[in-house]
């Protein structure tokens, strides 16, 4: 596991760790007390350790981890309530959604390996992974509703993870929803025992490792903004990418090989 | 349950029952013999009641419901073919998606309470409450087709609460769908024997009665817009909306609450 | 079965075969030794055929079959290698998303009848499909990535069908899905031991066959419109669509024989 740590904060213990081994960067919150809560500070760390991912071709899976108890409990309500103007929770729920922006316009799969429990801007870090992977004891709520606080930000990749119904029940409710229901609804893709969760993480990410960096980059970045679009559009969208994909280098390869029936060599990045 | 009841209109039986219990305003359909058909007089009852209600802050959460044998069997049939001109049904089907997208509109959350069949624009309107609680021996259908008339207003509804496959299947061959599948395929919240209907629409009715209502208001009225947004706008609209409910004074007081570990005490409206 | 069968090229053993009985068109992939991959020729094939399809008024009903071992298993990779230019690829890409639109766009319902295994624009294939049945070894994937190409096409259909962390996993893996697994997903409609496949996909058929032909076409027009509009647009577009079709011979004789408790007798077309 030829790997290497390196903090994003200055601190011993930086809130957000960073670890690159073999093609995979695991991004890990690292407020346990605080059951990993973003706070601005986090979100900023998750913002530049985001960026600087999208630029490094040596990246070509990313994790999201929390530490301790909780996989990440959503907002800093301490840190809210000691900011109370309107300019802040204005510039906090901005900089939220710019980075849950970022998860869906990164390069690179983002695969949530989630632990235990993911609350409110937790839960919505999950919905807006491309991917997650959850212990089978993980649980997940929209509970902002629970101090007077409509998740509305979650809500808005909760929505696009499951029905109408099923979103709208949990944010006006609080109620938790279990692993097996959150892969039943599609916020989550593979449940497994807790013991089991990194070796699962690492099979998802190991079949995407060996596939052609340059089709899962196009594919991906094809795949959101085909979701806004009608039908039309979407195909037109979607052949320009095909056809553009087909004539790369790692294509012609991978054709040549399944022909051939060999193992296809893609290019590292 | 201090509850009581107020006709909507001067007959004996009004056609429409509205029943106020601590917050909670049920509107039971009352043409029993009808089956609940939605006639174009039921059609105006529930656009005055929905009109009433989203002025009145006593209001917190309504239960809709349907009195006799059928939950509703959709449109009143013999009213159609006795008004048998491009007029009326124009008139009837405008008026039909009126109301509809009043329910999605009003400040309030709307829960079905489905206690037996619901068909044909019965299917409708429960896939546009926000909520569903159904009997186990409820059943669904968008049956229209069986009388050579497609569900077209009811499909709106029905393919923005399952997938576009399972919806097309009952719209082509007007087959029913019992309560189970209609809650995995996202029609419906909760399924519960028939004898339980009541207490479970009232404990999903307490668990949002103990919520902020300015909390809730804002919620619902940001959650079907940003539906219709992409990620971008949808992100705007829930980042600002989550600001301005932060300042509220029950996020404050819910989230001081939470940080001393008591009871929020919320402002009754 | 009054069949007659029509080959659809000149060639001996058509690469397409259509074959009409009762009202119900069967379009079968016939290049059993290519797994009916979809080449140009077969592209053409199949738009030519559904576009004498869209004018055949005989016509109620369109099941898409395969012949021999495979449903179908996507574009012919030796044609795409073959002819190795942006230019034709270009045109490969945008004939097969033609196609596939065509599908929603013709006037009758299709029915994706998959026997075996269908994957890549295969698997777009069955999505694209207003309904499928498939017998319960058939098995789907978007397995392109496997040779370096990301199915960007099918992706349009798969998103469209499933959730998008279901859709995506999907992509970037290649794995397979079973057919019950598809059918919970909403990519089918109804599974079936292989022997029974023909009955089922019949009774589906013989369900629609049932129905008033002009309500059908009305309401699958107007079906696929609405899913691309906002609420508000979808009511306007649903309720005018079906102030028509209530206006329609047909919906007079079925509401008619309803209220008169026997069987309505549609036109034929």
């Amino acid at each position: 596991m030829n790997a290497e740590s390196r903090p994003v904060s200055d601190a011993e213990a930086p809130i957000l760790r960073r670890e690159d081994a073999g093609g995979v960067t695991t991004l890990t919150l690292n407020r346990p007390q605080q059951f990993n809560a973003l706070s601005f500070e986090m979100l900023e760390a998750l913002i530049a350790a985001v960026d600087e991912i999208a630029r490094d071709e040596t990246v070509r899976v990313v994790v999201i981890a929390g530490e301790g108890k909780a996989f990440c409990a959503g907002h800093d309500l301490k840190e809210m309530r000691g900011n109370h103007t309107l300019d802040f929770q204005q510039r906090l729920f901005r900089l939220c959604g710019k980075f849950m922006m970022k998860l869906t316009e990164l390069p690179q799969p983002v695969i949530a390996r989630v632990h235990s429990i993911a609350t409110a801007a937790g839960c919505q870090l999950v919905s807006m992974c491309d991917l997650a992977v959850a212990a089978e004891h993980a649980r997940f709520a929209v509970s902002g509703i629970n101090v007077g606080l409509f998740c509305a930000t979650p809500s808005v990749g909760l929505a696009r993870n499951m029905g109408r119904k099923e979103a709208f029940e949990m944010l006006v409710t609080g109620d938790f929803i279990d692993a097996h229901e959150a892969q039943r609804r599609g916020l989550i893709n593979r449940v497994v025992p807790a013991e089991e969760l990194d070796a699962e993480v690492g099979r998802l990410a190991a079949s995407i490792l060996a596939k052609s960096p340059a089709a899962i980059r196009m594919g991906k970045q094809m795949f959101y903004k085909q979701l806004e679009m009608g039908l039309d559009a979407a195909y037109q969208l979607a052949s320009e990418t095909m056809a553009c994909n087909a004539m790369c280098e790692d294509a012609a390869e991978g054709i040549d090989a399944f022909i051939a029936k060999r193992k296809p060599q893609f290019k590292g990045r």
